[in-house]
């Protein structure tokens, strides 16, 4: 049996078919490209049940994993995050099942490492020795971590506005690091000279086509989780929007392989009102989202004003009769301290921007009573340490705390 | 069957025995208590089978943990991290088989999550509503997060010196805050002082008996992860020294059940050279510490000037023929590089020391071609942005990379 079933690449939007043996990158139309799997054969060929013996990571999915061979997979251990209960939280809000699910517990605390892994892994398989790329923190900080352990060079560029901490995981790393004043679409505009230019690896979101598939296996997890079923309601922070494009692409192929059955969970697009581009174009039932100009929000890895995958995002919810919203960074930074409190997760901002959505979704009678609600914590809170505010009292030895 | 197997608390200096249905703290003699569990009947009863149905997080060694009823479980999904294999770095040191224990990839990023998540769950069961401990951050945040879950008072002391997200942590998670000018063993006393006024449960490190339960479970999930075998050995960043004395405590349980067989590994306590009290002991073939005046480090987690523990941790080493090794800011940091820029991974200085004292080992020959070594990382490296200094060009937009 073979280690992956994937079989060709395809492009989603003229259709064009792409050989997995070569280097792609974008279609030729301008498209990203995805990658398709024999799901026929997976489905004759692998038994579910022998996902019970294998290590919880992600690379327990390998057969619907790009990656041809086991020797190229490169990994740190990423994947099968906790899919928690919260209880308390969801009495609060008014949602009978309420889960999160924890991508803070993987390596460099974002699910960044997902598209990383099988990114990277794949990009060696390729043969591919340099990449370049542009990113609001987190995805540059995985790639140049597992651009590492794969000993591949890797360009980096970032807003100065990222999180301080994601510039110190490039360095240390050894990957070349650039910021920029300016935001993502700047540094992207670099990169692709530097693409052009040079012909480097272009490792750009949705520009080379295995990312989406690492961040895919949030979708398997979340289904074999919940014993092989699906819930109703799936809310996720969405700036590039490839997680969310991921999680669609991998219960469409659970289906098809028949792993689950049912209607697929609605789809919720989290968005920052000040940079909301997925919510403006949902809400004029629009196929693409348009450039938004001057965005800002604390929940910097959704400053996104443009993504290239924004019709991808925008097909996921119109199937699944999801809808997108924006909140602000006010609500988001309350609720941020409310998961904290009511239980015990330090969630990041974009995490918090995606519980503020469902607070406000079953608010609104949106989210119905007896339904199931998995919010994405897309990574650690303890990466932005400015969006918390402490004052404590500073003692000198020998004082008293009574 | 007992969820739990525990069966009573014993002194290990007098051998005083108490009721696992009563809170108890120090034993009368002052000596920290041990958990003893009905190992026999365990081993009768438990088939190491049954684990692998089990989720991939601590709990699922629940017969040999003291928490006696699921119920009482307060978890965020903490455990079962990941065992890597770290080939370049380890041919790099002259290292057969080098292994790191991953503990970033747990909740608030430490390992004192352990800790906290068995601590906690057995003061819920215990009736605790309200505890107070002092912390050099991580423990601290760890346990004011899972209060919080728990809907437990905490009060938390730390060193203002100590990781500046570690009170973001515990003012998140809503627990009272004071820093201390001054070092852990000053914010004891003031801990000391309310528990002793005001009644409250003691979490200190060693003075409650349970928290090394949970990091027991290091010890656990290496041997299963390595097959139910050992390691030859096993290296720990020490300073209270709870995690070195549970993984001995795991070992020698595994060994009385037989899940495991043979010699024990030889466990290596790591110190960093301006806090080394139990290295100066071992050195003198002691059986207990001396405080370490104007103690000093850069892995804050290990400046710990005198622990209650010592001796347990000295007995381990004694017993295992183990060593204690001492390793210099410098070379940490340095390390801390090495270990990124060949592996990918972003350690915590404490663990950073660790890889350098293994590097040492190996020189010396301490540690033999064809030996397996396990490297503990007792947290992520992205909770330390102060060790990491990085310097990048600023570009304005439309600037060039090429």
């Amino acid at each position: 049996m073979p280690y992956s079933y994937a079989s060709h690449l395809k492009c989603p939007v003229c259709g064009n078919e792409y050989d997995l043996h070569e280097i792609h990158q974008l279609c030729e139309c301008g498209s990203p490209l995805l990658v398709e799997y024999d799901l026929e054969r997976l489905q004759q060929e692998v038994d579910i049940q022998l996902l019970q013996e294998r290590k919880p990571d992600l690379w327990r999915y390998h057969e619907l994993l790009p990656v041809a061979s086991e020797d190229n997979v490169v990994t740190l251990g990423e994947g099968m995050t906790p899919l928690l209960n919260m209880p308390a939280l969801g009495a609060h809000y008014g949602i009978d099942h309420l889960y999160m699910k924890d991508e803070s517990l993987i390596p460099t605390g974002s699910f960044k490492a997902r598209g990383a892994a099988v990114g990277i892994s794949r990009a060696k398989e390729l043969g591919v020795e340099e990449f370049a790329m542009p990113t609001n923190g987190n995805a540059g900080a995985a790639w140049a971590l597992y651009a590492a352990r794969a000993g591949m060079r890797a360009t980096i560029v970032m807003p100065q506005d990222a999180p301080m901490i994601t510039r110190s995981e490039v360095a240390l790393a050894g990957a070349s690091l650039y910021l920029v004043n300016g935001l993502i679409s700047d540094a992207g505009k670099m990169v692709a000279e530097k693409v052009q230019r040079q012909g480097v690896y272009d490792a750009s979101t949705l520009k080379e086509p295995y990312r989406i598939e690492g961040k895919k296996t949030m979708g398997l997890e979340i289904a074999e989780q919940l014993g092989w079923t699906m819930p109703d309601v799936i809310l996720y922070p969405t700036g590039g929007g490839v997680g969310l494009i991921g999680i669609h692409k991998a219960m469409q192929e659970l289906k098809a392989i028949g792993w689950i059955t049912g209607s697929l969970p609605r789809l919720v697009a989290v968005q920052a009102e000040g940079c909301a581009p997925i919510v403006k174009a949902w809400q004029e039932k629009k196929e693409r989202s348009e450039f938004w100009e001057e965005s800002t929000t604390v929940a910097f890895g959704i400053n996104v004003p443009k993504a290239l995958g924004d019709f991808l995002v925008l097909r996921a919810l119109y199937e699944t009769d999801g809808v997108a919203i924006a909140v602000s960074d006010q609500e988001l930074l309350q609720v941020q301290q409310e998961v904290a409190a009511m239980e015990g997760a330090f969630v990041c901002p974009e995490g918090a921007a995606t519980f503020a959505a469902a607070k406000r979704l079953a608010v609104e009678g949106w989210i119905h009573p007896g339904e199931s609600v998995v919010v994405l914590n897309t990574g650690a809170g303890i990466k932005y340490p400015d969006t918390v505010q402490t004052e404590a009292p500073i003692l000198e030895i020998g004082d008293s705390i009574l």
